[in-house]
């Protein structure tokens, strides 16, 4: 009876859960979704296997929670005057290092995506859906402004091409999605997409 | 001795190589690079999981080899006499069911390329550099008709739009890829970055 109750109360503090939540996502970019074994989180956060299990009761949804609190760059700050300065501010966000750990990331999310369906919808909740909403105010900036009409048909696909890009510069071209291949990409392809 | 050299030579024959492979790059696409155990694979083709072993010793080398049989979809018959027909009609090369096969397939091996460096080679070679080529022949004709000039930046962005939003569609959208998306992302994307 003592021994139920003491496992009930163990809770891990929200200090220990974030740092295990980074963890969690160090891991997934550096070995993916395969090698992210529960023996690996327990090795790096220094914790045991029954802990992780007894708190989440499986990887995919360790990852799940990971994600939840999963920071991203926010758009907030960006506003250049135009949407060309705008993209390439967007772009600037992030510096190499962190542009090729957030690919790392989305390759293993997107591998994780198809063991666990949960996964999704949280990805969608807190990484896509908050970068498609602050991407919409800087677009209705732009569409405000006179730059684009507010009915261009490739208003809606900007992430797409943004996180397409962003996603298949490996698989293309072996290379990492840099910031200067980003910057060349918003001139080539998504500036005149959008016929600025 | 006898065991060695029978070892050696039950080698299995091509069509039942070809039939594994196919039944592989199946699995992957239904249950994604971490369910595709050998187990599975061995349960699906009816076959020893020691002789998996024996011949592709572990399922990261299965994987690149059944991948290197993997046949795609030919660009060589596209060619409507415009770069616009010729996207939409490589849109139509496959219908919605095996677009939405080949979105798993490469979520798949985008995470099977972290668990395997080897894996991205032959990904490259067997997949993206064969659609290069051929997406080259067809922009080559696009050029020599003079719909685009020879060093319009996009050009060599087309397969980054194309793939791009065809592996991001169903992270951002939650929806498939299907004919009708790719068909309005050419329409809004490619053909005004091409300025066609």
């Amino acid at each position: 009876m003592a021994e139920v109750t003491m496992t009930r109360r163990s809770r891990i503090t929200p200090e220990r859960e974030a740092e295990l939540y980074a963890a969690v996502l160090d891991l997934l970019r550096e070995v993916g979704y395969d090698g992210l074994t529960m023996d690996a989180v327990a090795a790096r956060t220094r914790s045991s296997k029954a802990t992780l299990y007894r708190q989440w009761g499986s990887k995919p949804r360790l990852i799940v929670e990971a994600l939840r609190g999963h920071k991203h760059a926010s758009v907030d700050d960006v506003d250049t005057g135009t949407l060309h300065g705008d993209f390439h501010a967007l772009v600037m966000r992030a510096d190499d290092c962190q542009l090729e750990q957030e690919s790392a990331l989305i390759r293993g999310l997107a591998m994780a995506i198809q063991a666990e369906p949960d996964l999704l919808r949280v990805f969608r909740e807190e990484v896509i859906e908050p970068e498609l909403a602050e991407l919409e105010v800087l677009l209705q900036r732009g569409v405000e402004r006179g730059e684009v009409s507010a009915d261009h048909p490739a208003l809606g696909y900007v992430l797409h091409m943004l996180l397409g890009a962003f996603v298949t510069r490996t698989l293309i071209d072996d290379l990492p999605p840099t910031q200067e291949f980003l910057h060349d990409y918003v001139d080539a392809v998504i500036v005149p997409a959008l016929g600025l």
